[in-house]
């Protein structure tokens, strides 16, 4: 039977193609949400995608499209999902920008994506090997090294114990035989007969919270699907620095910390290859990306010294390590790699961010924020770039906030006050009735309530600006967002003065960190050309209220670019690009790092970056605008 | 308390000084047995050793060690081991010579050895490391590698897994830290503080029989001591082609044939370990020789295609895996190295032998033959190298003889014939009473019987040369050495035709390809300047015996040196030297390899070596002489 499945990137969704059906219901059927407001009558332009391969499998472009559609978009593939349907059963490939896809299935996994050329580390070559006689006495090392060699011009050794694979490999299917080198320098696999249709690589992003593991064709570089789950570590400490304590206090708390992640990376890539008819030992290469800590307790490094000052890594350089030594049960002389770390808070998850928001090759000045528990900044173009990382805390997670919750059905995730009547208008995850507040809903009622005066710009309610600001039993104030009764699923959400707070400290960490590494580079907002917003919630949150609050510089909202779950991208391009390996070692090292605590003015820049938006309002000229 | 040890080379034997007492007695209170015929009278010259440092704690020279040593030995610190005596306790270094050593000592382990510059490929070097502060935020792997390549001049890497040794070894001794390398680029180990002194590795020749085992300090380049056993895959067949055979039937006969020499050499490692009072795990590297099946099956590769032809082997190059690969347990993240092999039968340890006789350097002609199962041949010199495999089969060793035995005590070692009265003249091994007859016996005994009429040139039995010629019951010919009686332990000792042909055939092998080299390199016996006798059977064999059989090729008898257990003597120069590893790996591609089978003349050659010494008796010019 021919090839009729319809793929989804990057987030490798699939599902088998029908003539007639739209490619944004096609989407639905695969479990993907794209955005899509206009009930798809083709008005709203809202799910834009771009068919990568196939175009003749789908319908032309309809008058709809034209009209949306502007002739660059034209002419690199993008359609209306709603629009575009397959009129013949055949392979397409149709990736979901970033934009098109909905709230919460950004948060899932997805990342946009800069394209590279795939030249994987691990590569297949096919040998017709001339056989073993009288007259050609040769060892079959030798043999095969010196075909492979003549053939790829490149010097090679086979690496420990894949020689036992020698002798059958070659004589099995009549000295047909398939290599696969690692940086075309080291065979890791033997194999008879031709498999060279056969590459398989697992990008995996270990995020403190959340892991994300992603498998990847690496002969076409299409991503087959995509896992994830809660970081195992959890239990032993939510965040980093819990977690490292838990090692320093338990003998063996760093051997149970790296099995609990290491178990459920290989969890990860069990139903990776299980969904995909494959075994792990068909995986060659494993991509690590995660911040210092969360890559150092991976591959069992002691990670005691990132919570002490100086704050220095154990391991800066990229890491290449047998899947044994950190117990994954991926083919056994293949390779668990990682990008490498800047700094003790700044990681592989920064750089691979970097690596995905090409920063690092733009002319123009640029900024990129990956908001987490720890929030890594680097900023400069393709001359100079500068990091560090904030201690912005879980707030926006939810940590420490009354109603906080994580981005899930019936978080709120959108906050509105409509100016004349005061009404405060909810939007849910999943529409569903408010159960609590994630970090975007959080930052946009912050944003709404300082712009309609409900709090000052030093953070406090006012007790007369909004019917809803009342005070708690303990005379705190309080600001009630969704009153009990029968639209909400859990009675009445409100978000407390010691809410607001948080998240100024929060904010403040960021835009301190925001701050210094303008100053180091002698820039101002306005000489920023793009900010890339990284991290599902950076991704997730609304720039204007960021910026209205204080927390992204104030640059024009065109110039935020968001760039999703940039880590697991740069992973996956690491993954497929020894050249963006080779770029990632170079920025690691090229990257400069500040420590925020020993800047001498932290605290005075601190302390000014907790009002709203800022204490020196010549910081946001568009405050007020 | 000062050291006052006693050391004997290269066997690592060592015992604590005592005023008064000779070279000699404390050599045999250490388990050293010295050649000493003369009663320790100072006369006899055979217990010559030299002082190799700790003179000052020695005898100077008395009137007999002047009469009998000339003036280059005296240069070179040799003594007479009767006569030299410790006159003050303080560390001794004492060398014994192969010929010093008494026979069935030599069998057991020593060989002569050739000094190296010691350049071990594992190597520690002690660093002050900058400590991290705030203002040098350096991860540790920087600090480390900066400072290490600053003061190598090398560019390294730290081996994946040894990251995790990192923070400690850096901070446990305030930043004195001790970075062991393989090879100059690898850091394998950190330790904290300075452990410098202690750089340990072990030797290791695997032959099909025997199993030897040499811990060597590679500070010193010193043997601290040597272990012996028999191989552990003797149940599994006696030679090598059995063992492939056990491979080939039994499903997982290739695990069990790798885990039985494994088991088998860890244990040597722990007995070595134990009496160093040292651990395993503080070896480490391994070094490993052995034939080509020995070798392969060591490291778990399969040996199949060695029996088969054209008998390639699996791998030539020279082989480093980790101790965990072949399952043993000296230092996890050491090295487990091996020579190269240069074909399916002439292996690591050949290549070992040529590196230990200096037969590769040398500039007159010359030939290394080591007698065993197979017999490996080089011969050449610094120019070209010409290399064969016969099989000579276990005769030598006593199998399918009537009164075959290995060489231990009782066996017969040496028969010498009476000239004038026929009388038959036996020692053997610890001068026991007769139990059965050892290779050089046998070799000696043909040799005398050949040279009083008693067999003929086709190596008959001659019925009325010798009262002792006479018929067994089944009617065959044999001939009586040893008459039953109270001098023998069981009874009488006979050699029969059919013994006679097969040590017939065993050296009819071996001098096929002494002839088959000769012919491709063009020369005669005559040519040869040296001829090395490498295993224990060749060192221990009597040349005269071997020449006059037509064995060894007929040369004058000065010219045979003996190099003994020239395979264990090789793996620890390398073990010691990287450059005679380079060499080894080198010759193992230079060295040219013939195919005896394959040769055309192969068949007529071999009828014509059947005869005592020869059917062509051009080829020993010396017969009859």
């Amino acid at each position: 039977m021919p090839d009729r499945t319809i793929h989804f990137q990057p987030l490798g969704r699939k599902i088998e193609t029908k003539k007639g059906k739209t490619l944004l219901q096609l989407a639905t059927l695969a479990g993907l949400t794209i955005e899509s407001i206009c009930g798809s009558e083709g008005k709203c332009g809202k799910c834009r995608v771009i068919v990568q391969s196939g175009s003749a499998n789908v319908s032309p472009l309809n008058s709809n499209e034209e009209k949306i559609l502007d002739k660059k978009e034209r002419a690199s593939g993008t359609r209306l999902a709603c629009q575009a349907h397959v009129v013949r059963d055949g392979p397409i490939v149709v990736e979901v920008p970033q934009e098109s896809q909905r709230g919460h299935q950004r948060l899932l996994a997805a990342g946009t994506e800069r394209r590279v050329r795939l030249e994987p580390a691990v590569r297949k070559t096919l040998l017709k090997v001339p056989p073993a006689t009288l007259k050609d006495l040769r060892a079959d090392d030798d043999r095969l090294l010196q075909l492979a060699e003549k053939k790829t011009k490149v010097k090679m050794t086979i690496a420990p114990g894949v020689h036992n694979l020698l002798p059958a490999a070659l004589r099995d299917k009549a000295w047909i035989t398939t290599v696969t080198t690692f940086r075309g320098e080291e065979i890791i696999k033997i194999e008879s007969g031709d498999t060279t249709d056969d590459v398989l690589g697992v990008a995996v992003d270990i995020g403190t919270t959340k892991v994300v593991a992603y498998l990847v064709d690496l002969r076409s570089g299409m991503v087959l699907d995509t896992e994830t789950m809660a970081n195992p570590q959890i239990p032993f400490g939510e965040d980093v620095i819990a977690r490292i304590s838990y090692c320093n206090r338990k003998k063996d708390g760093l051997a149970e910390l790296q099995k609990a992640i290491a178990i459920g990376v290989d969890g990860l890539i069990w139903k990776l290859c299980a969904a995909a008819r494959r075994e792990p030992s068909d995986v060659l290469e494993v991509m690590v990306v995660g911040n210092t800590a969360m890559h150092h307790l991976f591959f069992g490094i002691p990670a005691k010294h990132l919570a002490e000052a100086p704050y220095a890594p154990v391991v800066r350089k990229s890491l290449v390590v047998r899947p044994g030594q950190v117990g994954l049960s991926t083919y056994p002389h293949g390779k668990v790699s990682s990008l490498p770390n800047i700094a003790g808070f700044v990681g592989a998850d920064a750089v691979a961010d970097l690596i995905a928001s090409g920063l690092f090759e733009d002319d123009d000045l640029g900024m990129m924020i990956d908001i987490g528990t720890n929030t890594e900044i680097v900023a400069g173009n393709k001359k100079r770039l500068v990091s560090c990382s904030c201690a912005s805390g879980p707030a926006f997670e939810g940590a420490h906030i009354k109603f906080g919750m994580r981005a899930a059905s019936g978080s709120i995730e959108r906050v509105w006050i409509d100016p004349d009547t005061g009404e405060i208008v909810v939007r849910t995850v999943d529409d569903a009735p408010p159960r609590g507040i994630c970090g975007s809903g959080i930052v946009d009622a912050l944003s709404e309530m300082l712009a309609h005066g409900i709090i000052d710009q030093a953070g406090r309610l006012a007790p007369r600006a909004h019917p809803g600001v009342r005070k708690d039993r303990q005379g705190m104030a309080e600001f009630v967002l969704v009153q009990g009764g029968s639209k909400s699923a859990g009675g009445e959400i409100t978000i407390t003065q010691h809410d607001i707070q948080e998240i100024q400290l929060a904010k403040a960490a960021i835009f301190t960190g925001v701050t210094t590494l303008m100053r180091k580079l002698g820039i101002e907002a306005g000489d920023l050309s793009t900010v890339y917003a990284a991290g599902a919630f950076g991704t997730y949150v609304d720039a204007s209220s960021a910026i209205r609050i204080g927390m992204y510089p104030d640059v024009p909202v065109d110039r935020i670019k968001f760039i999703g779950n940039a880590a697991g991208s740069g992973a996956r391009m690491c993954l497929r690009s020894t050249r963006m390996r080779d770029v990632a070692d170079e920025l690691s090292h090229r990257v400069e790092y500040v420590e925020l605590a020993a800047e001498k003015d932290f605290q005075r820049e601190f302390a000014q970056a907790m009002f709203l938006p800022h204490r020196d309002l010549s910081r946001f000229p568009s405050h007020g605008a």
